[in-house]
């Protein structure tokens, strides 16, 4: 595919003139072709009033229609070949093993939400029936979701595929019935009009109406903050910084009409080494922990960045394996210089911070943009007195807080805000520790895993990729897995319509053969 | 029971000291007893603090336990008898029957939170089997959801039971496993007085933890203000005014940590007379309007404040009857002299408008806090050119807009902004123009009526009574039936958890026997 460096305004290819700038190589090397456009106000809003021209029609299509969409979209990402994970290599930097592995995922993601669609699950559909002979009678209510309306998608840098352009928020947003516009991320540009030239030719192929994808580039921030204030825009998915993310939020909530913002911003997602655990098998762990700390050069949402344990010689044999496997483990790329400064500027924070050493890790790397894992220590006094050190670091880092006993690991676990995840490494031995920790960790955490590491994230019907703030925006969602849809919904309610005006999920016959909350009760009747 | 003025905070009963005042009858006569003391800002704290240090204990009590709470708030709340819709009646001028009736809903209202608890739909069980040989293998995945936190309410003056103390919101909440404190209307003190000792009484029988529940009379609005920032709240249920709901909103979203605020404000439920329908049977629509118009003296958050209809004959028709049926409707009282205040210069308004007519009604009413039914009359032009006229005038007040052809039908139906509910009066011949209508007022409302009244909001699984924006502050939600305690909740993903660390609800056995989603499909396994 011949990259041109335009934006995607439906079914159009059309030159951003709002400035234009060049994609940077993660190795610090020039990627002179192609020159992007970066959008303009004015393009923000073509877009967005075409993808709300768009939307009835898209809405209204059948549950088929709309999954062969997602489908195309899937087959037409396959279709680019190899040239699409190398670019993404080029510009993040992460390896094409990874890359080939995330770019399944993003069609297997595109292939469950078009599952989902078959199914109705988008629909929920809910039937109470009239009870006639009730004083007073209850009427015939019936009640199905709708889709909210053009969904904005701000791309994630770390995941060029899963959470970009094609990603998780755009997948359930089209499924929800949502037309998408999409802000590229600036760190994969070319990645980025791959995969919007693949959705444009899937929504040509299989007829889609024109405006239900865009993508535009954004030389700087105004964009997307056009994008965040348009009126057509009902709600906005956004992967990256707290920072980021919560300056786009105050945006959505500052609106005339107010909007959701899904942000998924930072966490650094505690592990728990309960001490049975650690006696039993404190090699293993740290061989574990060493290799989820330095997957995706540390650059993952659910990182392991955060170590709580108990002193003693069982957490010694951890930190010993951890510092002996470490230094093995080459420096990998970042995804940007501009994030390997931010790293080390992290890095030299802690290692200046006269409560915490150094404990494990190549000795300062400064290898042009890479990062190797690094563990550092302190103990819980410090860590629940400075706030600082709860702060995330984006990359292959890690703290350990030693406790004293269990009453400060409990307090440590109190003291944190919401996380993506938490993690306990436990034997039958810890299961007392334990019980008095997940009620702890439940209000601070979507997800909870024992014996395993955050990094992984697993697309299903179960998973949460979300947590209390700040983790996320909204504790209530999540931007993986099939709940994924749920935020792009609202219910409506049909009293009394006859059978001909009611929409086929909801039809007595049940035409679509959708499992439904009939009087109650789940039934997939006829 | 003798009222005392005094707050209930938790198990104790304490005297605001933030300023005395008296309830106000609706009719305008005395109430001196007792005299209720508003509460002061550290009472915010103590009751938010002590719902706090509740909540871990409330919300992993078992399903039966918090059931049987639910259950013996209803029984609390018959057993005060008659004094409660006697109170009820004083305070909001609302017939006794109607109150009586309202009563019956807030009780059935608890009794199917107590169900929904017993069936685990709060919790919405999710399990994903473990895939061991598929490469990467997938872990085993299971999701359930716990409550948010404590939850504060705000009472509607237009339901005093049934919106109020112990309300959806609060039967909600409570149902979710959170703890609420009330913030008291003002309009009705007493009869929240009363059902706060219900409650109050029902968690001490049950054994609930202190500061369960909590409920605080305000003398002004920095009790409410305080309550919306305190760090303890976690949600926020809110009905009345848009002025009053945008403006706790705001609060809400600019906390450090925002919350969300479900707010239930305005709506003024458009009806579309269809031509086929207006034929048929246009006297029995007018009598059915006259009625649904004048319930509660037009107080009805769904109350039909706008009727949209061809010219013609058959409109004629139906304004005559209007005209001959509404001077019959004695008038009755409005809750409070402030609403009857507002209602009047909305009248006036109205009457001074030039473009609008007065086509029925009882002449000039100025009975001392009463309102009788008035009908105006403009056309779609003036509808379309002046927004004032799409604003709500909360009373028993309804604008006749007359439209020339469907294509100005259906203008002003993309004109609306949000509503709770839209209504259809059809005839098979009218199916047409509906399936014309039916996608513009999905995106308009939360419900949809066919050849109904929107007033009468049942409590079901399949109600919704919410909708876009500004009806609600949340579009995705509805404050009304079984899907109300969605609001309170959020998901947790439980990875690899150990059966024994499981909760019942996720347990491979189902021990509670519960429908839970496994794999994709709904069952109800053993």
């Amino acid at each position: 595919m011949k990259l041109t460096g335009e934006l995607v305004i439906g079914q159009r290819r059309t030159r951003g003139t709002g400035g234009d700038f060049h994609a940077q190589a993660a190795d610090g090397g020039e990627m002179p072709d192609p020159v992007f456009g970066g959008a303009v106000t004015s393009d923000v809003d073509t877009a967005c009033t075409l993808a709300e021209s768009a939307f009835d029609e898209y809405r209204q299509l059948s549950a088929e229609r709309r999954a062969a969409f997602l489908e195309a979209i899937g087959e037409e990402i396959m279709a680019i070949g190899d040239a699409l994970p190398e670019r993404a290599h080029k510009e993040s930097g992460l390896p094409m093993a990874r890359l080939t592995s995330e770019r399944q995922r993003t069609v297997n993601q595109l292939r469950l939400f078009a599952r989902l669609v078959r199914e109705g699950r988008n629909e929920a559909p809910v039937l109470d029936s009239p009870l006639p002979d009730r004083q007073p009678p209850r009427a015939d209510l019936r009640q199905r979701r709708i889709p909210l309306g053009p969904v904005a998608v701000f791309g994630a840098s770390n995941f060029p595929l899963a959470f970009s352009v094609a990603g998780g928020d755009t997948a359930s947003a089209l499924a929800a019935g949502c037309p998408v516009i999409v802000k590229a991320h600036e760190a994969h540009p070319g990645t980025s009009e791959m995969t919007a030239v693949a959705i444009m030719r899937a929504a040509a192929r299989t007829e889609m109406p024109d405006g239900v994808f865009s993508m535009l580039f954004a030389h700087d921030m105004t964009i997307g903050q056009a994008l965040v204030r348009h009126p057509a825009i009902q709600a906005i998915g956004f992967t990256g910084s707290r920072q980021g993310g919560i300056a786009l939020l105050r945006l959505a909530q500052a609106r005339p009409q107010p909007v959701p913002l899904y942000a998924e911003m930072s966490s650094i997602n505690p592990v728990f080494l309960m001490p049975a655990a650690l006696e039993a098998r404190a090699e293993k762990i740290a061989e574990g922990f060493a290799a989820s700390l330095t997957t995706g050069t540390g650059q993952l949402c659910t990182n392991p960045g955060l170590l709580i344990a108990f002193a003693g010689p069982a957490l010694e044999r951890f930190q010993n394996t951890v510092a002996s496997v470490l230094p093995t483990l080459p420096p990998t790329l970042m995804l940007t210089s501009k994030i390997c400064q931010s790293w080390r500027e992290g890095i030299d924070r802690l290692s200046h911070n006269p409560k915490v050493s150094r404990v494990a890790g190549r000795p300062n790397d400064q290898e042009q943009g890479r990062a190797g894992g690094v563990l550092f220590r302190t103990n819980a006094a410090a860590f629940l007195s400075d706030p600082a050190l709860e702060d995330e670091v984006f990359g292959p880092g890690s703290l350990l807080v030693v406790c004293q006993d269990f009453n400060e690991m409990r307090l440590v676990a109190e003291h944190l805000s919401g996380q993506l995840t938490a993690t306990l490494h436990l034997e039958p031995n810890d299961y007392p520790m334990a019980r008095g920790l997940l009620p702890v960790l439940e209000r601070k955490a979507g997800r909870i895993l024992v014996n395993d590491y955050p990094t992984g994230v697993e697309v299903c019907d179960a998973m949460v990729h979300g947590g209390p703030w700040p983790s996320t925006s909204d504790s209530r969602t999540t931007s993986v897995g099939s709940e994924a849809i749920d935020r792009f919904l609202r219910p409506v309610c049909y009293q009394n319509l006859p059978e001909d005006l009611l929409p086929a999920s909801l039809k007595s016959t049940n035409p679509l053969h959708l499992w439904r909350r009939r009087d109650g009760t789940p039934v997939q009747d006829q």
